[in-house]
C-alpha cells in the first residue's frame, strides 16, 4: 500500500496512491490525515489497504497525481530520530574533517534527535539562507514507527515497523564543526528534513526489505547529472530493527515517530555518494583538497528509488534551492 | 490564564484553571486540547480568557482540582528543545566530570534536540529501569512557543511566548559522558520529561516576567527535604528571547514548540541546586569525593515555583521513582 497527503492544513489530508504513483484517492474519509491513521492503525490500515486496491484495480478512478499538490507524508510530527548506520560515511566524513569515529562505531549506534516540528514535502523549495553555511543533502531511508514501548528487543521491533520512506536530510556543512564542538549534538546546521511523496508499507518492497533493510540503490541526481547510487542494503550495518532497540532503551515511542538511516553510503567509489560531504571527503584524501563546491541557489536536487520492475517505489524527491 | 489537560486520549481534554490552582472547569468545547489551542490561538485565546475568567469571579462552579487526573499540558508535543541557559551549572557540572566547557559558552547558547512523543504528568511515576544509570532530576522553567518564524530576533521573539511551565528534565546522568562523547549530543541519557500541572500565560507572573525570565525562585524538595530555591531569573544568562533567536537561525518552529530553561543554577551555594548533578560537583570540587547518591526506587521529588503572594504558579510535580 502507498500512501500521500495533499497539502491540506497542518497536517495534511490523507491518500492513497496506485502502485504505480500515477493516480491518487482521497482517503480522509478514513482517517482525516496520516498522523490520525497512525494513531489507530489497527483499525485503519484494513480500511486503507481496501481503498488502495479499488484503486489499484481500477473500481475506484482516482485522479491524476500531477492534479493534486503533495506535502511530505507527515508535515509535522512528533520525533525525527536520525540514525548513521553507514559506517563508511562516519569514516569519510569524520576522517575529513579530522575528526575521530567513536570508539564504539560498531556496536553502539550513533542517532541524533532532530527537528520534526516543520517538515518539508517533495517539491518544496529549500531557502538557503546563507551559502556560506555549506549547504548539502543527505539522502537516506525513513521508516515510520507505531506506538514502540520502551525497552523494545530487536526481535520484536519489525511490528512497530508501518511505513518507509524517503528523507533529505539539509545540512549546513561549514555549522557542524562548531556545533558538534559544542557538545549538545546538531541543531542550527540541521534545518527542515524534506520527505519523498509516498510513505509506503514494508510489503510495497517485496523481498527487497530484508532483515530491517532496504536492498535497493537510491540514485541522487544533482542538476540532472548522477552523484550516486549506493545500496540501502548491505552495508547498512545497523538494520531499521537494532535502530529501535537502541532508541528505546530508555523510552517509548509514540506512533508516527521518524527513524532515519543516516546518509546512504558504499565503500566502493564507483556507488557514487548520497551526500557532497563525501565526495569532497574522497577528494581531501586522494589530493588533500576538495574541489566539489556546497549547494548554491537555483542548485536542483532529485532522490529516488527504483525497484527492480523499474517502479519508483517512493516517488521523487525533486528539489530546488531558493535563496 | 492557567490552563491544564485532563489525562484523556493521546492529547487530553483542555481545562481552565483558576489562578489559586484550586478548582478547573473543562474548555474542551471551544478547542479540544491545548494543541488545537495552540494551532490556532489567536481565535481561541479570546474565548479561554472569558472562560477562565468566569471561573475565576465565580460565575462559573468549576469543580475540584482533586477530582479530575491531570497529565502534562501537552501530553505530546512537537518539539522540546531544551536550552542550558544557566552557565553556573554548565561550569559545575562540566567541572565535575573533568570536560571542559565550550569556550563560546557566554555567547552562543547550549541547546539540544529532546524527546517529545511522550511527556510525563506531574504525578507520573518514573519508572527507573536500572539505577546504575544514575537517575538525577533537573528543575527548569519551559516556555511554550506559537509558530516562530525561521530568522526571529529577539526583539520579535516576546510575541511568539504563549504560555510558560515547569519542567523535570529527568537524566541517566552515567549515560551522559559515554553518549555525548560519540559527538551526536543526547539519546539514551534523556528519558521523558515531566512537566507542571498548569501551563499559565506569562501575564499570570506580573513583574515577576521580566526581559525573557521568571525572577522566582523554584523549591525542589527530595523526600520532603529542600534541596534547593534558586531563583530562576538574574542568572540566566540567555534569556527565554535570546534562545528562541538561537533556535530559529535556521529554521521555523510550529506551535506547542517547548523551550526548557536548562536546570535552574545560582553561583551562591545557599540557594541549593536544582538537581543532584550539582550537589555532587560542589562535593567534588570541595572535598574530592561526591557523596550525594543519585535516585533509587522509592524516592520522592517535587519541585513548584511560588510567587511573592504565595500562590503556587505552575502547581507541584510530585513525582515517585518506581521500579
Amino acid at each position: 500500500m502507498k500512501l500521500a497527503s495533499r497539502r491540506q492544513g497542518r497536517d495534511g489530508a490523507l491518500l492513497v496512491v496506485s502502485r504505480d504513483g500515477s493516480r491518487v484517492a482521497s482517503a480522509s474519509h478514513i482517517a482525516p490525515h496520516l498522523q490520525a491513521a497512525l494513531d489507530d492503525w489497527a483499525n485503519v490500515e484494513p480500511e486503507l489497504r481496501r481503498r488502495f486496491e479499488a484503486l489499484e484495480n481500477g473500481l475506484l478512478p482516482g485522479q491524476p497525481i500531477a492534479s493534486v499538490e503533495l506535502s511530505a507524508p507527515l508535515p509535522r510530527a512528533y520525533e525525527w530520530i536520525d540514525g548513521s548506520a553507514f559506517i563508511n560515511h562516519v569514516l569519510l566524513v569524520r576522517r575529513a574533517r579530522g575528526a575521530s569515529p567513536p570508539p564504539t562505531l560498531a556496536t553502539d549506534p550513533l542517532v541524533y534527535q532532530g527537528a520534526a516540528g516543520h517538515l518539508l514535502g517533495p517539491k518544496d523549495d529549500f531557502s538557503i539562507g546563507d551559502e556560506s553555511f555549506g549547504l548539502d543533502f543527505e539522502a537516506e531511508v525513513c521508516a515510520v514507527l507505531g506506538d514502540t514501548p520502551r525497552g523494545t528487543a530487536v526481535s520484536e521491533a519489525p511490528k512497530y515497523l508501518r511505513l518507509l520512506m524517503l528523507a533529505n536530510d539539509w545540512t549546513y556543512r561549514n555549522l557542524v564543526p562548531a556545533e558538534l564542538g559544542k557538545g549538545f549534538g546538531f541543531f542550527v546546521s540541521k534545518p527542515a528534513t524534506a520527505f519523498s511523496p509516498f510513505a509506503v508499507t514494508p510489503d510495497e518492497l517485496g523481498s527487497a526489505f530484508a532483515a530491517g533493510r532496504v536492498h535497493l540503490p537510491l540514485q541522487t541526481r544533482l542538476n540532472g547529472v548522477l552523484v550516486g547510487e549506493p545500496n540501502a542494503g548491505p552495508e547498512m550495518h545497523f538494520s531499521f530493527y537494532d535502530l529501535v532497540a537502541h532508541i528505546t532503551q530508555t523510552r517509548a515511542l509514540t506512533a508516527g515517530t521518524l527513524l532515519g538511516s543516516g546518509t546512504i553510503s558504499n565503500t566502493d567509489p564507483a556507488c557514487g555518494a548520497s551526500c557532497l560531504a563525501e565526495l569532497r571527503a574522497r577528494e581531501m584524501i586522494a589530493t588533500g583538497r576538495a574541489e566539489t563546491p556546497f549547494l548554491k541557489v537555483g542548485d536542483h536536487v532529485e532522490m529516488r528509488m527504483q525497484d527492480e520492475r523499474g517502479t519508483n517505489v517512493f516517488g521523487t524527491i525533486s528539489e530546488r534551492i531558493a535563496p
